[in-house]
């Protein structure tokens, strides 16, 4: 085991540097707060029960009795707890390996006996953002069993649900309760693609009104973030594939078809990512064309003002020379007719310009 | 179903923004219309039966007659009455919120029973842009369902056909009425892709005569539409080798060749998409490439009269200097000879740049 | 039949336009010309029999004799001769819409007791342009039709090799035949691809030579040319492919394996277009440098010019000034000495413009 | 045999030019080391037997002892001993060849009675980059066979943990070690994605800050070095593929899950991969965007100065010239005029600039 | 066959064209030489027996003795020769067809009796450059022919190991001496690799260092080159997989393994191609880059030198008006005083540059 833990550690550190890029739109949060908690729900048609320990020290016996139990762990970087979990549910050692490195891509693992999904979950933080964190999900027999970094989540409205025994909830299985709670994250990624479109649409404008080089960061900045998205929901498509699929008996028929919902909802996020990446893309092309765009203006300006300037400077320097002898710089009408000649020079400059469109 | 009714909604919303990458070809009308109205089709070899009711209390029982019914409900925001429909004819909850949640990428789905197929039509506006709104198909034993946004559709001519009696349709089943619906939406799509192609026409010939600013946002927005359309019409292909496949006992083999005939139609589509997003690309690398083109015209007018005119300028005003003892300064044919000197710098530049046919 | 019909007319509308693209090297007559005639022809290992109708009112019946019969129809837009033949021989009413729609994507379907493939031919017209058009082959029992636009095909050859009774043909059947035709059809690909071959070449000399506006719209031509004759070659792999694969009846062993020849000549096709795709990007890779590449000759001139002259002008006008005290103005050697400097001032910035490598 | 011997020289010499590529990140010391080493470690639940030989002569025979053994080589450009040893262990001569050819792509080969796999070793030199070697490790019943190419791995904590009976070395089988050593290297690939990523950061920062012609060769040197991570990491996902996929009899079901985990590792370099190469094209397009907003600004300075100042330069020069008769010249206030004059259009071309936002 | 013979003729000229493009690093010599020669080598454990024949009229019997005989073809356009051969194996006239035909992309064809590959062989010129011809390889029971173009190959090697009776080959099989044939032709491919990379290196030296209108012209022919030499081994992976697969009687299992081994270098081969491909895009973007990067420094020399001297020069021509009463002009500090500003304008300036970084 040891050994893991070392390997797990270095490739937690490297994973964690990673995701800085995900800074613009996205945060993870990666230090883990004080003592881990459990809630305890269990509820059957007619019965619930609910119940929190801090830094609990035994589990109750899960398997005999007939509710349904759902568990939320918030917390897990305490490894003996998570030993004394996994034993009292038979749950295997990588198992618990996955759900303590909470940089897992997205996935899904048919243990016979249990499913264990690894999945991050957004949710809008109090600046804008959005704070990012693994979510563990193991389905066993009566039993969902949920592991979360830390405390706050997306589930309030299912634990109003069971209280209230509004929904299928209390009627239906441990497998319904376990698609909800996935659905949940994956109906919360919703609304982090929303804020996508808000961002695409501001630079949009911007980058049509007045785009600067802090807009080319913008442009770059969620590039970035909507490539470390994809690469949280891209996975998540195979793993809903495979809920779908109904190949495990933990989840009922009458279910399967939540999983058929929640895997259309699944692509729709792939494909708005996938648009978004092209819309981004799109973008950066009218940034660079109105740069040179801008540049033709520039040089337009100087090529006017100098074509203009330099031939009437010329013919004023002609006269400017002190020659002895220059015809018509005695005359009385010398002057006027420079000044006319280099009027008339200026206004054929004007008109070509203005026949080319320039002015 | 409270649960999942807030997440469409949620979700709805997110979607909903996104169609405005669509407003310079394609809208949609988000705000529902006022009362739901449903027209009944009922028909045999002999007879044909049709009423319409508004805000209908009650569904005619469908099962027993011999005959096949096209049910055309207009307007899906009446939740109770998607309800009772549903229940008359045994269509599953997860299906009516699909009906009701207008934002569906296209799908379908075999409930063994019923077939249901979610598709987007498209049908051209006042405006020269095209309206579009969700159809919902639901093929069941001797009846079909269609269930869309709003009153208006492309089905007049299936209408006439049916009344008249001409065609297949009245000796044909309720399968071959559920294609030609289909295949009718299908065929609108040539339409919005003729027009997508006029605009490329357009395009072209603007960034090939005089391309600005304008052009660009231009060529971003088709490319925006092109993605859109896409977007629609990409799963459309699944539906359409799902149906062609003949797996559901609900068409029969002799509609099942129709199926093959949609099918081509769907291809083409989607392949005209994909060449146009290409054309779309192409025009882009014109319209980059004749900026570029223009700055050199810009540089060359600059250079070529700042080139002639800085050399001669400055025999000017080598003669202009004040110094006392300046040799041909007093000298009568000095005025001349300078003038002579200039005119043939002049002509050598002028000789220099012909011959570098820069003018 | 008469939905269909309007369909497929404005699809036929939609598609048509489409064609535009290929005006540059390969362009469709639309114009259905005046009559339809039909030449049979048939043979056996000892006889042959060759006649044409105009405007036939009836075909003669195929199905007894033992010979193998070739109905050519030149002219696919009567619909009733096209129903006459239909009934006949027992084609599908879709098929003859597909027969009658010239707008079709390379097809092939397999109707049992007949194959139907779709393709398009390209033959050289007077200009050094490619004329296109549909060829419907109808491969059945002991009988092949193909199917032409207007009078005009690749098939000479063939229908020499019949009458002199050289080759395989009269030996073998009728599967025999129409492979040759349809290899016919691929082996004109060839003189495409070696046209578009030139095209680049030309371009590319083009492009390195003397490179403007024009040859950028030359290679957008090129371009949207390819992607167009793409679309006509992509989905011919699929139809050949199913052809070799020898799952119809109708064609023996002997005959799969000259299928697999045509796959090849079918993937070769395939593979040049790609190919050639991938040059054309590549000059337009060039072009968009060389004009780089002028716009940096361009400022160097001008720069070089201008930094030349604007420092010398400079010391001119400083001796131009009026001061009553300058020093050296007075002097014998002030004028000599200033040209001195000027000079020594060019020759300075000549070295420095020849070390850096600008002149 | 010689025949391949040659052909193998001829391609190690082709590729080992290619891994100068990876000379900024990563490199690969191709001169052998003097002497070959063995070291042999048999271990069972209860007892450990390690012993280093240099030269060795012969092998102990591995077949007949209960106990586990790991032979691990240090050198394998000495043909004779690794002939000997294939013979001691019936390795066939091609896996002999690929062992001595270091050029090896990552590969499996299921032998039946062994497994051969070809893996790239990275870990981290002195100065900050990568050495790099090919490790070849054979799986047999009851041993496995580790060559590098020199002395010096990652492989010291399974050592140790081997010497310490901690973890599940002792307990479980030859596969778990073989397991084990193939994690490691690739748990090895987690510390290059860190210091790509370190890399990346840092152009990041350059490339917004101050670019220069060095930047973009740094770009592309990371470029380069990416494209030769992947080519190593690439097919890696094919071995371990294979492996997970228990179709060898070597290993057990109770070590496949940990091949499962591997799995996961693999993806996630090779994602992490393409993630980079996705980065490190993104601030390709910053420089170049940048490099277009530098030119863009050039361009303002001399566009502003030089059209202030060649105005107002024509002012003055009119009254240069020196014609008899010009009003205003011998007024008093005609030089203050002059003056204004200038000072006035000076100012209306700031406004100018100032309202198009240059200055 | 006299229609193939035409078809063949027209495929080939328009494929002779497009090998021009493999100009610049690989030719091939279309014009066929002289006589035909036909050389056989008839080996078994114990004996060998070797002959040549120019014309040769007649071939000895092969299917009759126990030795395995090579027979080796030089020169394919004799087709009476080729037909004599075919009739004396079994060839098929395809076959034959296929070995005249030089311009067949690589390809595998198993006629149950014989294997029929083709596949292109490179070997250095005398110029750097390589000569590449087909060549044609039949397997059969006890017998190998290779068909080549003219005189001179790779094989020399394996004659004379055949000659000294070293190596596997005379113990082993046919299907060893095929694998053997092909696989030396595949090795060949790793020299034109090599000199590829190192032409990319040239390159990427040149592109950094003084890059001109030729570098990019030598990339472009780089870039087509590659083109050409993926369309030669991206199909011979299909070759040779199909051989690996062992699906021919013709292949004994104890060979099916140096086929894997041949797969490998093929991949090799492949993969090295499509890095080179990847390389050769970045050394464009540095070569562009670099042209932009030129132009900046041009600009700037420009813009110093011209926003230095436009200023000062202005003031020398304020005190080159002719005013009669100009404040200054008559006190003898006055020309001092000009100059002083002159300077102070000009160091300023200079500070202000220095500090923007341009000089």
């Amino acid at each position: 085991m040891n050994r893991h833990d070392e390997q797990a550690a270095g490739r937690g550190r490297a994973m964690g540097k990673q995701d800085n890029d995900l800074e613009s739109l996205i945060y993870t949060d990666n230090a883990p707060e004080g003592s881990v908690s459990i809630t305890t729900i269990s509820y059957d048609g007619s019965r619930i029960d609910e119940q929190t320990q801090v830094l609990p020290e035994s589990l109750p016996d899960l398997t005999l009795r007939p509710a349904v139990t759902w568990i939320d762990v918030d917390g897990v970087h305490d490894s003996d707890l998570l030993r004394m979990i996994g034993d009292a549910l038979g749950i295997h050692p990588l198992t618990l390996e996955d759900i303590e490195n909470t940089r897992q891509r997205p996935k899904i693992e048919d243990h016979g006996d249990y499913l264990y999904v690894a999945i991050r979950m957004f949710f809008p933080g109090s600046d804008g953002r959005f704070r990012s964190e693994q979510v563990s999900l193991v389905l066993g027999s009566r039993y969902v069993i949920t592991f979360q970094e830390r405390p706050g989540d997306l589930f309030d409205r299912i634990r109003e649900h069971l209280r209230a025994g509004t929904g299928r909830f209390r009627i239906a299985g441990e497998d319904y309760l376990f698609y909800a709670l996935l659905d949940t994250i994956i109906d919360g990624y919703f609304t982090v693609i929303e804020v996508f479109w808000e961002r695409i649409e501001g630079i949009e404008e911007e980058v049509i009104a007045e785009p600067d080089q802090e807009t080319l960061q913008a442009i770059y900045a969620l590039k970035r973030s909507l490539i470390s998205f994809r690469r949280v929901v891209w996975p998540l498509r195979d793993v809903v594939v495979e809920l779908e699929r109904g190949e495990s008996s933990l989840i009922g028929d009458a279910t399967l078809v939540y999983f058929r919902d929640a895997y259309d909802h699944t692509i729709e996020v792939v494909e708005a990512v996938e648009t978004y990446r092209e819309m981004v893309s799109g973008t950066l092309d009218i940034y660079l064309s109105s740069q040179s765009s801008h540049m033709n203006e520039i040089m337009k300006v100087l090529t006017v003002i100098a074509t203009i300037f330099i031939p009437i400077t010329f013919i004023a320097e002609i006269y400017s020379m002190v020659f002895a002898y220059m015809p018509g710089v005695a005359h009385p009408w010398g002057y006027p007719a420079a000044l006319t000649s280099m009027v008339a020079v200026a206004v054929v400059m004007l008109i070509y310009f203005r026949k080319k469109g320039w002015i």
